[in-house]
């Protein structure tokens, strides 16, 4: 890249994707690079919900449970999640927190594999996988281990005493992208389940749960969904698995619900993993954020990804030599989710100090500045962009300030 | 009642709470009997949302998890609901489903009480309370069991047995009101604890948690509430329960969920009964919602509910006598929560004709009508119209037609 300038603008030009950019409202000016953590609002959401409030709601009252499809939302809007990820239509549903549906999976996973010990996952995984293995441990009375190992010693560790292994395919901190045909193969191979944690992956990366014969998923509406925050996350499960035993048996997850039996029974289909009565509201935005999503080319998206990372890597390099930065996600695009990660010692004070320059970033302890990369409202310029005003922080060392190093409990 | 028309109109003009009726977005002719399923929509809630959308999650993107208060709003709006129900601040947490926080609560409730095997609920409880007790039944590996017995009866089964007792103090169908001291202290004095489901009681009668000596409750945000449909639910744990193992322990109910660390450590006070992402727009309208409960008097509320239900009763005694209804609520006020009901051979097909007369109200299987009594938006004239059409729905007959036989998933 002699002239970057010239280049990336040449690319936003040809860029199929760059329609999309309409479709959010973002402020002109603002770099926003966490949309791997909270993506960006949709401009059809506003009106998407206000007519669920005011008409759905307002007007149609009761009745919009069938008059409005709030009653089926889960399951349609899973059905749509399915086409993102090589799933089938009733494999997919769309309600609870990524961590309740962690939870349901891993026991549905347990209740299949009745006898083995062991859920297995890596210690490194998002926190709240770990700890939700570690909460059924505790109430397990002693017959399930929540055992983690280090995260290239996964696949030597699955044994027969594996029911389920819980794995996250796009690493929150590094962005590597674990080969899920192939685990998902090797840990079959000993009988064991996997359950994928797909929350950096859906709407980032080329997903085919069927392709690769995965059991179980989950993953999270509110990142590169862009359905808003604490938006209803979602949970697959291989037709095969519809047997699985809910322990979330809620009413919602009942073969017939507005029946008002006195003993559960299950929902012969997907729907088992429903469990209370679903979040109409936070489903609405998350279909706008859903359906947007499906109006892009994912092939394309995961081009125009990998082709910012490996921009954004590049244009950084001199940044690592002059100013400590330390590229901690892998330098392969087919290897990376659609983030770029850089370890710094300043790392909490460099992300404050970029949001006086309107750049929006993320840490995440204890020293990783995560740059988040999404296609459908970032720009190839944006990258340069971007590298210029770390520079600017860096050689004026602007993040050098008291108020910077006090650490928030969110960024 | 001699002249039942002047009397409700006397009632109305002198009414504390008649001016709460233009805070809801109602339309003008109808008769919506069903706040007690799906509270009103309360006109302040459409431009909340619009603000959460467009400014807190559009312009304020990340930020807003600190700058907007989205991470703080589950023990917010909780502290808000326990001014509602006697609870004291840092006791309630507003998050997930009625059904989640059921399963949390239990869980709770059963680590403090290791080796007792029994959680005790009546056979009518609402069915999603007794279906989580079998799904942790399912999962225990046959340390837990769990019990119904007829209502009646329940007193008489708590023994050393009994871990936990969940109870819904109003009944879904009958309004009956539990007494939630006395039965906390019987079940307290064999050394059991209480799971207190609140879905309709909160909003609707008067509440005492703490003066009850309540170990833990739960309760729905979307009734009397009117936080919207599918609303966060609340959990309620007294603070002496503060010690008990959170089972779904998600990253929001850690310690520090923001350090990342490998292992979970629950917080030490109420938000170690968070779990995942809370769920921001739900708890944008339900805030609403609450704030405006919270303005109201909730003595007057409670005054209002049982003088409306005491006029419905005495107005429908004709309807009872010539047209088949069996009033199955409690005829004392005080015994019965915010709703009348009546068994109907013909109930599922008159509560359907009751809507071609703008009617809502609302039918539980096999053939009971509920009138839910929502003393902030209906008046007590609402009472004698309600009558009125009931009358000439039952007097033309007009609910006999081949389309109202065959029953919907949802009504």
């Amino acid at each position: 890249m002699t002239d970057p300038c010239s280049t990336l603008a040449a690319l936003d030009a040809s860029d199929p994707l760059a329609g999309f950019r309409d479709s959010f409202a973002l402020r002109p000016g603002l770099l926003y690079l966490d949309g791997n953590s909270l993506g960006a609002l949709p401009r059809a959401t506003a009106a998407r919900l206000a007519q669920a409030v005011s008409q759905e709601w307002g007007e149609g009252l009761i009745t919009s449970w069938l008059g409005a499809g709030w009653s089926t939302a889960p399951a349609r809007i899973g059905d749509k999640i399915a086409r993102l990820l090589g799933a089938g239509p009733g494999e997919i549903v769309a309600a609870d927190s990524t961590s309740v549906n962690i939870f349901k999976a891993l026991t549905a996973a347990l209740s299949l594999r009745p006898g083995r010990p062991v859920i297995l996952s890596e210690a490194t995984n998002f926190p709240t996988d770990v700890y939700m293995m570690q909460g059924i441990e505790a109430f397990s009375g002693g017959r399930i281990r929540a055992v983690t190992v280090a995260p290239d010693d996964i696949v030597d560790r699955l044994d027969q005493d594996v029911a389920v292994l819980l794995l996250t395919q796009v690493h929150y901190k590094s962005g590597r992208v674990r080969d899920m045909a192939e685990i998902t193969r090797r840990a079959q191979a000993v009988g064991a389940l996997v359950v994928w944690d797909l929350s950096h992956s859906s709407g980032a990366v080329e997903v085919d749960l069927n392709g690769a014969n995965a059991d179980f998923a989950v993953g999270c509406g509110y990142k590169f969904l862009n359905g808003g925050p604490g938006a209803p996350a979602f949970l697959f499960a291989a037709r095969r698995h519809h047997g699985a035993t809910p322990v979330l048996s809620g009413w919602f997850g009942h073969a017939r619900p507005f029946a008002f039996e006195e003993d559960y029974a299950a929902a012969p289909g997907i729907e088992r993993f429903l469990c209370g009565t679903p979040p109409v509201l936070g489903l609405a935005a998350l279909e706008v954020g859903v359906d947007l999503m499906l109006s892009a080319d994912m092939a394309q998206v995961r081009r125009k990804s990998m082709q910012m990372g490996d921009i954004l890597i590049q244009l950084m390099k001199p940044l690592c030599a002059d100013h400590g930065f330390c590229l901690i996600s892998p330098e392969d695009g087919q290897a990376r989710g659609s983030q770029v990660a850089y370890a710094h010692p300043q790392g909490y004070e460099i992300v404050q100090a970029l949001k006086a320059v309107d750049v929006i970033a993320d840490f995440r302890a204890p020293d990783i500045i995560r740059f988040g990369l999404t296609p459908l409202y970032l720009r190839y310029a944006d990258m340069a962009d971007l590298v210029d005003r770390i520079g600017t922080v860096c050689r004026t060392r602007s993040w050098d300030k008291p108020e910077y190093r006090e650490r928030a409990a969110v960024t």
